[in-house]
C-alpha cells in the first residue's frame, strides 16, 4: 500500500474551486476598476483623478494634458464602438463555421471511438489492469464527445471574453495616457490581468466540474474517466486552431487591404477612420494577438492537464484512487492563480510606473517575481498534495518517483520558461546588440536587413531548445511522461501574468491606434507609443512560452498517447516510425505554406471591397460619409473562416489518415517529426519577425546616436527595415502562430483517437501484410 | 549454404577496373576534343570548323560572328588566365590548412579507435559472429586512418580536377559562342562531363584498389576490412565539408566585396577587369558550384558505398564471403559509368542542339535516358551478381531477401531522384507557374517577393520528402538499411551525367561573364545568357540530388552506425533520444546561423581590400595598371578558411562531443533529428533561392508579354526581384549546401568511432550513474 498524500480528499475538492473563483472575482476586480475610466462625453475625464486611486495623482499630475477635452472623448467612444461592432461581427460569423465544425467533430469523436468495441455496452476488462472492469469504450466515446464540447465551449468563451475587454480597454489607455504614462500604463495591465485571470480561473473550474460530474458515472474507473477528460484537451485546441489561423489571415488581410487602398492609392494616412478596412484592422490585432493567443494557451493548459491526468490515472495515484495526489496537475494550476494574484499587486498597487523607462523593468519583473513566488508555491504543493513516494506509469512498467522529483520537473518547466523568455527579450528588444545590429544591417538595403534577421532567428533557436532538452531529460528521467507533462504544467503555472502582459501589448497597440485616429496630440502618442515599444518585446516573450509549452505538452501528450495505443516503443529503426518522422517533420513547411498563401488571397478580397467603397459611397473621401465597417469586417470573417479551411483540415485530418492507414507506429514518428521541427522554425520565425519589427522601431524612436544615424522615417535605412517588417507580417500572425497549434493539436487528437487506432488503424498495412 | 552469385569472382575483379578505367578514358577523350578549342591568338578560331566535328557544322554556320577577332581570343585568354592563376593561388592555400587538418583528424581516427582495445595487437573474437577471430582494434585505427586519408586526397584530386577543367573551359565556350550557342553548348556539356567521368570513375577506382590492397592484410576478416573502408567516406565527406563552406564563403565574400566598391562606390560595371575582386569573384564560382557540389556528390557516393559495404560485411555476403555479391556497390556504380557513357553519346554526337530552346530539353533528356537506361543496368546486375536469394543483417537479426527485391531498392531510389529532379525543376524553372507567380509578385514590392519565395520553396518540400520517403519505405522494408543504402547508390547511379549537367551550369554562367569581360557583341552574350538560364535549372536539380542522396545516404550510415555501436533500438520514448532528437534538429540553424554571419566578416575584409587598391594603385581606375588580382584572392581565401573554422568545428565536434559525453543513444537522437530536419530546410532554401533567381532573369529576359509588364531592367518589380535575389546568395552558396555536409558528414564520422563511442562514450552520464 503506497502511503496517501498530506492534504485531505475533502480539503483538495474544496481548495480548487475557492482558487478558481478567487481568479474570477479578482479579474472581475479588475474589471470594473478599468470600467471606471468613463468613455461618456458629459463625464469627462476618468473617475480615478476624483479619488487619487493608484496612489500616484502627485507624481503624474503636472503630466496632465487635454483632460478637459470632451470632443476628444467622444471621437474615442465612437471609435471603440466601430471596433466592438466589428469585433462582434467577426465572433457571431466565426462562431456560426466553429459551429458546424464542432458537430461535425463530435460525431466523428462518438462514432470512431463507439466503434472500438462495437458500440456495445457491456463493462470490459480495463487496459492496463485486466482483473478489473472498466466502463465500456462506448461510455468513452460519449463522454469524451462531451468534454470535447466543454473545451471547445470554453475555449471560445475565453477568447470571447478576451476579445471583449480588450476592445474595451483600449480607448480607455488612450483617454488615461492624457493623464500620464503610469495612468495609462496601469489601465492597460489592468486591462491584460482580467483576460489572464478569467482565462486560467475558468479553464481550472470548469475542468474541475467536469471531472467531478464525471465521477458521478465512472466511480471507481479512474482509468476511463481521465480517457474521456482528454476530450476537453482537443476541443480547447482545435478553438485555438481557429482563432490562430483564421484570426491571423484575418488581421492580415485587413492590414494589407487597408495599408494597399488607403495609404498607397488613396493617400490617406494610416489608421484614418475614413478608411473601411481599418477598423477591420483593428479589430484583427484583438482577434489574433488576444483571442487568438488567449486560446493557444488555453488549449497548451488544457492539454498538460489533460496528459498529466491521464498517466496518473493508471500510476499508483489512479490505482490506489489518491484523490488529492490525481489532482496534483489543478492543485499547481490553483497555486498558480494565487500566486500571480500577489505578483499582479506588486505592478498595481505595490511599486508605481513614475516614467516610462520604468515600463519595461516592472513586466519582466512581474514574470521574476511569479516564477520566485511559483517555485515556492510548487514547493508546498509536492510536499502536501503528494504521498512521499509513489509510482509513474512508464511505458509497460511502473517508476518509483519521490515528492521531491515531482518538484524538480515542475520547477525545472517553471524556470525554462523564465530563460525561454529572456534569451526571447534579448533577440528582440531593441535595447540589446542583436536587434540593434539586424537595423545597423539596413544601412546596406532590405536585403541585408532579411540576410541579418534570418540569421538572427536561427540563433535564437540555440538556447532556447537546450533549455527545453534539459527539462525533457530531467523531468522525463525522474517521473518519464508524468514528469514532462507537469514540467509543461509548471511552464504554464503562471499563466495568468504571462497573459496579462502579453495582453497589454495589443490594448497599447490599439489605444495608440485610437489616439492617431482621434486626432489627439504628439505628447499622447509618444505615450502609447511607449507603452507599444515595451508591449511588442512582451508580445515576443509570449509567443517563446507559448512555443515552450507546446513543446512539452506534445511531448507529454504524445507518450500518453502511446501509452494509450499500447505500444512500448517508437524505435527509428523501424521504417515505418523512419517515414513518419520524415513527413511529420514537413507538416510544419506544408503548413506555413499554405497559411502564407491564404494571407494573400484574402488580402487581395479586402483590396477590392476598400476600392468599392471608395468608388461608390459618395462623401466618404470628404468625411462627410461614414464607411461600411461592418462590410470589410465579413468581408475579412468569410474570407479567413473559408480560407482556414485548407490549413485546417491538414492539422485536423492527417492524424486520422496516417493513423487509420498507416497507423501508430508511423503516426508516431508523425509526431515526433513535427514536433521537433515545428519547435525550431516556429521560435527562428517569431524571434527574426520580432527582431524586424523592432529594428524599424528602434530607427524610427531615434533614441540613440546610432538609431539617429539610421533615420529618420522615409530614410533609405528605415525603407529597408520596413521591408523587413512587412515580410513579418504573415509570418508572425499567421504561420508562426499556427505551428505551436499544429504540434499540439496533433498529440492531443491522436491521444483521443488512441483506442480507435489501436484497433482500426494501420489499414493500409494490414491489406499488403 | 547460400546460393553463390552468377558472375565469377574473377570477372568481378576485371569487370570494375575496367569500367572506372573506360570513364577516365572518357573522360580524357573528352577533355582532348574540349582541347582543340584554342585560346592562343595567333590559330584563330577554333579547329573543329576545319574538319566540322560534331556534325552540326552546317546548321550554325551561318550564325558565325566574328570569329576572325583575333583581339578578342587574346583578351579571353588573358582573363583565362587570371582565372587561373586565381584558382592556383586558392587551391594552394587551402590545401595548406586543409593538409593541417587531414593529419590532425587522422591522429584522432587512430588514436580513438586504437585506445578501444588499449592499443593492443592481439586479434580479437568478432562483433558479431563471437565464434571467429578478427583483427585486433588496433588494425581497424590503422587501416581506418589511411583509407580516411585516401578519400580526402581522392575528394582534393576530385575537387582539384573539377575546378581546372571548368576554368580550362569557361572562355573556350565564350569562344564557341561566337560560331552558334550548339558549338557552345557542345563544349561546355563535354566540359561537364570531363569533370562527371573523371570524380565517378576515380572515385570508384580508389576505392577497388584499397579494399582490394586492404584485404590482402584482412584475409577472411571482412567485418574488419568493410569497417576500416568507413574512413574513406568520412575522408571525402570532411573534404567536402571544406569545399562547400570554405568555398561558400569565399565565392560570396568576393561577390558582395567585387559589387558594393565597384559597381557602388567607383561606378564601374560588373565583371569589369579593373575591379581587383572581379577574378576572385569568377574563381569562387568554379569552387562553390564546380569543387563544392563536386566534392559533396563524391561524398555521398563514397559514404552510400561505405555504408553499404559495412551492412553486406556482416550479412551472408560477408559471412558466406561471395565476392561479387559483396562488391554489389561498385558493381552497381561500374554499370552508371557505362550507361551515362551512352547517355553522354545522346548530347554529343546522336541528337543535335539546333537552337535555344532545344538546350533545356537535350539536359532534362539526359537526366530521362541514363534513369531508363540504368533501371535496366540495374537489373542486369542485380541478376548476375547476386544469389536467388540471401539474408541482410537487421538490427541483431537477419532477414531473408530475394535479387529482386534488391534490384526494386535501387530502382526505387533512381526513380526517386528523378522525381526529386522534375519537381526541382517545376519550382524553379521560370517556364512554370510558380517562378511567374513570384516574379508577379514584384509588382507590390520586394517584402511580397519575399514572402511568395518562402512560400514557394516550403511547399516545394512536400513531393521531394515523399519521393524520399516511399524510397525509404520501400528499401527499408525489403532489405533493412542495406536497401537504404543501396537506394542511395541507386539516386547516385547516374552521378557521372548529373555532375555533367550540374557542372555545365558555372561553366555558362563564366563564359558570359568573360564575354562582358572581353567586350564581345551583344548576340553573343545573349548566346551564353541562354546556355546559364538552362544552367540554372539544372543547378537546382543537382542540388535536388545532391539533398535526396544526402538524406538517404545519412540513413543509410544511421543505420549502420547503430548496427556497429551495437545498439537494438533508438527508442524515441527515452530522454536520451528525444533530447538527442530535438537538438539534432536545431543544429541545421546552428550552422545557417554561422554561416551567414562567416558571409558577412569575410565580405567586409575584401571590401577594404578592393578600396586599399583603388586608393593605392595609380592608373588603375584608368585602365593603364592592373589590379593586384591575387591579394584579393588571398584575401578571399583566408578569410573563407578562417570563417568556416567555427561551423566546420560544429559539424566536426558534435558527434565526438555528443558521443564521448552523452553516448550512443543521444547521438543516435542527434544524427536523426539533424537529418529529419536539415532535409527539409535545405530543399526549401534551395528552391526558393533558385525561385528568386530565375524570377529576376525572367523579368530581365523579357520574353513573354507578362514578364515585359514587370521590367525591363531598373524598373520597381525588378528593383524587387534583385533584393529577393541578394538574400539568396548566401542561402544559396554557403548556408544551403553546407546542410547536405552536415547530415552525412556526422552520420559518417560516428559511424567511424561508432567502436570508440560504444566502449568509452556516454561519460557525463556514467558519472552520474
Amino acid at each position: 500500500m503506497v502511503a496517501k498524500a498530506l492534504l485531505p480528499e475533502f480539503w483538495t475538492e474544496i481548495l480548487v474551486p475557492v482558487c478558481a473563483v478567487v481568479g474570477i472575482a479578482f479579474s472581475l476586480f479588475q474589471w470594473y476598476i478599468v470600467s471606471c475610466v468613463k468613455l461618456t462625453a458629459d463625464r469627462g475625464a476618468s473617475s480615478l483623478s476624483e479619488d487619487g486611486r493608484n496612489g500616484h495623482g502627485d507624481y503624474l499630475i503636472e503630466e496632465e494634458e487635454g483632460v478637459n477635452d470632451q470632443s476628444v472623448v467622444a471621437k474615442c467612444a465612437e471609435i471603440q464602438t466601430a471596433i466592438s461592432e466589428g469585433a462582434t461581427s467577426f465572433l457571431f460569423t466565426e462562431y456560426k463555421y466553429v459551429g458546424v465544425f464542432m458537430v461535425f467533430f463530435a460525431a466523428i469523436i462518438f462514432l470512431f471511438l463507439g466503434s472500438v468495441q462495437g458500440f456495445s455496452t457491456k463493462s470490459q476488462p480495463c487496459t492496463y489492469d485486466k482483473t478489473t472492469t472498466c466502463k465500456p469504450a462506448l461510455a468513452t466515446a460519449v463522454f469524451s464527445t462531451i468534454s470535447f464540447v466543454l473545451g471547445a465551449v470554453t475555449s471560445v468563451l475565453s477568447g470571447f471574453l478576451g476579445m471583449k475587454i480588450a476592445t474595451y480597454a483600449n480607448a480607455r489607455t488612450t483617454l488615461e495616457a492624457r493623464r500620464g504614462v503610469g495612468k495609462a500604463f496601469i489601465v492597460a495591465f489592468r486591462s491584460g490581468a482580467v483576460m489572464g485571470f478569467l482565462l486560467a480561473a475558468n479553464g481550472l473550474l470548469v475542468l474541475y466540474i467536469t471531472i467531478n460530474l464525471f465521477k458521478i458515472y465512472y466511480g471507481d474507473d479512474w482509468e476511463g474517466l481521465f480517457e474521456s477528460i482528454t476530450g476537453y484537451g482537443l476541443g480547447g485546441s482545435s478553438m485555438a486552431l481557429f482563432g490562430r489561423v483564421g484570426g491571423g489571415i484575418y488581421t492580415k488581410a485587413a492590414d494589407v487591404g487597408a495599408d494597399l487602398v488607403g495609404k498607397v492609392e488613396r493617400n490617406i494616412p494610416e489608421d484614418d477612420p475614413r478608411n473601411p478596412a481599418v477598423i477591420a484592422d483593428n479589430v484583427g490585432d484583438n482577434v489574433g494577438d488576444i483571442a487568438g493567443m488567449g486560446s493557444d494557451l488555453f488549449g497548451s493548459y488544457a492539454e498538460s492537464s489533460c496528459a498529466a491526468l491521464v498517466v496518473a490515472s493508471i500510476s499508483s495515484f489512479g490505482i490506489s484512487h489518491d484523490f488529492t495526489a490525481m489532482l496534483f496537475p489543478l492543485l499547481i494550476s490553483s497555486m498558480g492563480i494565487l500566486v500571480c494574484l500577489i505578483t499582479t499587486l506588486f505592478a498595481t498597487d505595490i511599486s508605481e510606473i513614475k516614467a516610462v523607462k520604468e515600463i519595461e523593468p516592472a513586466l519582466k519583473n512581474q514574470l521574476i517575481i511569479s516564477t520566485l513566488f511559483m517555485t515556492v508555491g510548487i514547493a508546498i504543493v509536492s510536499w502536501t498534495a503528494l504521498p512521499y513516494s509513489f509510482t509513474i506509469y512508464n511505458f509497460g512498467t511502473q517508476k518509483l518517483v519521490k515528492n521531491w522529483e515531482l518538484f524538480l520537473c515542475v520547477a525545472v518547466g517553471l524556470w525554462a520558461g523564465l530563460i525561454i523568455g529572456f534569451v526571447t527579450e534579448y533577440y528582440t528588444s531593441n535595447a540589446y546588440i542583436p536587434v540593434q545590429d539586424v537595423a545597423d544591417s539596413c544601412r546596406t538595403g532590405a536585403a541585408t536587413n532579411v540576410i541579418f534577421g534570418l540569421a538572427l532567428g536561427y540563433k535564437s533557436v540555440i538556447i532556447p531548445i537546450f533549455a527545453i532538452a534539459v527539462s525533457i531529460f530531467v523531468s522525463f528521467s525522474l517521473a518519464a511522461m508524468y514528469g514532462v507533462a507537469v514540467a509543461a504544467l509548471g511552464m504554464l503555472s503562471t499563466i495568468a501574468t504571462g497573459l496579462a502582459i502579453d495582453a497589454y501589448g495589443p490594448i497599447s497597440d490599439n489605444a495608440g491606434g485610437i489616439a492617431e485616429m482621434a486626432g489627439m496630440s504628439h505628447r499622447i502618442r509618444e505615450r502609447t507609443d511607449a507603452l507599444d515599444a515595451a508591449g511588442n518585446t512582451t508580445a515576443a516573450i509570449g509567443k517563446g512560452f507559448a512555443i515552450g509549452s507546446a513543446a512539452l505538452v506534445s511531448l507529454a501528450l504524445f507518450g500518453a498517447f502511446v501509452s494509450r495505443a499500447g505500444i512500448q516503443t517508437v524505435d527509428v529503426l523501424t521504417p515505418k516510425v523512419v517515414i513518419g518522422l520524415l513527413v511529420g517533420a514537413m507538416l510544419p513547411y506544408w503548413l506555413s505554406a499554405m497559411t502564407m498563401k491564404s494571407v494573400g488571397s484574402a488580402a487581395l478580397k479586402m483590396v477590392e471591397e476598400v476600392r468599392r467603397q471608395f468608388n461608390t459611397i459618395p462623401g466618404l473621401m470628404e468625411g462627410t460619409a461614414k464607411p461600411d465597417y461592418a462590410t470589410c469586417v465579413k468581408i475579412s470573417t468569410d474570407a479567413s473562416i473559408k480560407e482556414m479551411i485548407p490549413p485546417g483540415c491538414l492539422v485536423m485530418l492527417t492524424p486520422l489518415i496516417v493513423g487509420f492507414f498507416f497507423g501508430v507506429e508511423t503516426l508516431s514518428g508523425v509526431l515526433a517529426g513535427s514536433l521537433i521541427s515545428g519547435v525550431q522554425i516556429a521560435i527562428s520565425a517569431s524571434n527574426t519577425v520580432g527582431a524586424w519589427d523592432n529594428a524599424k522601431k528602434y530607427i524610427e524612436a531615434g533614441a540613440s546616436e546610432h538609431a539617429r544615424s539610421l533615420g529618420p522615417k522615409g530614410s533609405e535605412p528605415h525603407k529597408a527595415a520596413v521591408i523587413g517588417d512587412t515580410i513579418g507580417d504573415p509570418l508572425k500572425d499567421t504561420s508562426g502562430p499556427s505551428l505551436n497549434i499544429l504540434i499540439k493539436l496533433m498529440a492531443v487528437e491522436s491521444l483521443v483517437f488512441a483506442p480507435f487506432f489501436a484497433t482500426h488503424g494501420g489499414f493500409l498495412f494490414n491489406i499488403f501484410s
